[in-house]
């Protein structure tokens, strides 16, 4: 019998897990999938609670459970707090806790919401890129870091980007695997693009070298290219379809995942998996806690319902179920629901509605 | 008599360099501007002839000139070369050598070419925004750096971002002015967004900080804001008319000003300057050496020749011969000129022109 745990979090984290937790039982029920869930907190409400963002009993629960749904975390009630246990920091340590390496966010273009695009139709059409983040280690982990006082007087940050080949490759594999997955999937050849700075850090120099030796000796029938990180971010814009899967480390991914959710207009729509080494994982919306609307049922919900529907793919290995979900926030796009982030006024046939009811009519159709 | 050396470079660069020379001899004549100048070489080109790319020649006349104009350097004859000579080490060691730390890049639309961009209209209509990047510190430049074998056997890869308090107000410092100067030419309020993970990164916390006492101390009548990296990264595709003047450190601002120049749809317009503490600056275009059209007579010119521009009134003050130079290339493509990169093929009453042709068309101007 396997384990979610769930850990809502913050701002709007409450409503749309209530959301995505219905969903996720009435799976459970109608698949006989046999999963229990349980509760947690993380973040801003574990800090209210217990002091720290990230509390034992959280950690715990989230070691012993097959899969973790995560809400969003943080919000200005914590933004005075010390460093070292600001929300974000439980977000941080639960990733590196559960060897969460790789976290995996899809850029997917819904056609029904194609004009909520800053980008011109021709150039999003169709969009669905994954980028595979290293998210355990980088600049993000690395030591040393911290503020010191100079000699004379002076303060001095500091903060070291580190790799290992074997951290490196752990993290290729996956998207080379990903890439050829897909690849059988749309019936096109597979794949990567690695996205370094290697004509200025050595460290990404590092990391394209083991890229390159790792499709030549394991995955040769995948195409490998490269790209410089600021050439990235501009052909991200210029012409996002170019890529099917990319691959980088942590801060570049941070960088390049926000902007690529970004190209489609609906970050609302986004989730993400973090995955370990055994395909446990984290699953989670690719936007944040927007404490701004937060208790007000305007959130959209089906990032974290789309969360729920990778979590049952990656973890769960059923596809059956995870498809069911798709279908279902596909149908009531079609439909014209839409919350407020996902609302175009110059649309005729639309229906402006809230968290709640976007998450019942998800459920209806299941 | 103030000297101005010219480095054309590599790839396309001698072509660029060789229009927009002209264009600066002749307001040199008009003006009488007492210019000389004199050539020298740097990336491939000095590897070439010297072996390295950055010669002692080079630096020696870099030194003793007012400003150094820049074609481009690099293209993959050299990539084969060892790391430390390579083309780009030129560019970086320049830079640093004669304390270039503040680099502006402007990301401007040309009314004439908003087809280019691959944004909506509306998105992008009258877009102007400064990008202020520190360019001699940072993780470009932080040591210990390198690539080391671990006890195991494997190889990791490191490298330190860093920032001291003086740095990052000296650069905050140009980002202030620069946004006043601004406000004023506008009408508008001064306002300035610093980009950093503050959230992550100390480093970039200390340059919050820094951020926040500068404005506090020098600066109150100018808006600061700040934002996360992966979210300036956002809103630049969602809304970049949100922003005026952006600063930021040196992997960031790299990331950030090449997205930026691409949401105009074409870079080929796009000059930067490189300025040291007394207005010493050396001026390029933000594209690169663009290796497969070189020599052909392809290239666009103008981001070269609006660079001279930037020459004329960062360095030597001369607003009236750097407006002329930038009216002269509105001018033209007033006229419906355009290089490959920046041709329209659906727009009607448009002439493909080459790089010589689009050189003499602004001479004729002016
Ligand atoms: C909240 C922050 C620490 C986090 C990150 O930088 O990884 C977020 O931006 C993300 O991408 O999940
Ligand atoms: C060529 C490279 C070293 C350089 C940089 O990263 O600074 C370039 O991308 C730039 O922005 O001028």
């Amino acid at each position: 019998m396997a384990t979610v745990l769930t850990l809502a979090g913050d701002g709007i984290g409450p409503e749309i897990m209530t959301q995505a937790v219905a969903v996720l039982k009435a799976v459970n029920e109608k698949f006989e999938l046999g999963l229990t869930l349980e509760e947690g907190d993380l973040g801003g409400a574990a800090i209210d609670r217990a002091g720290v963002p990230l509390p034992e009993d959280t950690l715990q629960k989230a070691r012993a459970a097959d899969a973790v749904l995560l809400g969003a975390v943080g919000g200005p009630k914590w933004d005075g707090i010390e460093r070292s246990i600001r929300p974000e920091r439980g977000l941080l340590k639960i990733r590196s806790e559960l060897g969460l390496f790789a976290n995996l966010r899809v850029a997917k273009l819904y056609p029904q919401l194609a004009n909520a695009s800053s980008l011109k139709p021709e150039i999003i059409s169709g969009l669905d890129l994954l980028i595979v983040r290293e998210l355990t280690g980088g600049i993000y982990f690395g030591e040393p870091r911290g503020i010191r006082t100079l000699e004379n007087g002076e303060q001095q940050g500091y903060n070291t980007m580190v790799y290992k080949t074997s951290e490196i490759e752990r993290i290729g594999k996956v998207a080379f695997e990903l890439a050829k997955i897909r690849a059988k999937a749309n019936g096109t050849a597979a794949k990567i693009c690695s996205v370094d700075k290697a004509n200025v850090l050595e460290v990404t120099e590092l990391w394209k070298q083991t890229m390159i030796k790792l499709q030549q000796s394991e995955y040769p029938e995948v195409e490998l290219s490269h790209m410089y990180a600021d050439n990235a971010c501009m052909q991200l814009v210029r012409d996002p379809k170019q890529f099917d899967v990319m691959v980088t480390g942590n801060m570049f991914g941070d960088i390049l995942s926000d902007e690529a959710a970004m190209l489609t207009g609906s970050i609302g729509m986004l989730p993400s998996a973090s995955l370990d080494e055994n395909g446990k994982g984290m699953y989670e919306p690719c936007h944040g806690s927007a404490p701004d609307i937060a208790g007000q049922d305007k959130a959209n919900p089906l990032a974290t319902i789309l969360s729920v529907a990778m979590m049952l793919r990656y973890t769960f290995k059923h596809e059956v179920s995870a498809a069911a979900i798709e279908q279902a926030v596909s149908d009531v796009l079609d439909d014209g629901l839409r919350t407020g982030d996902i609302m175009d006024s110059d649309e005729t046939g639309l229906t402006l509605v809230g968290c709640k009811q976007m998450g019942e009519a998800v459920l209806a159709k299941l």
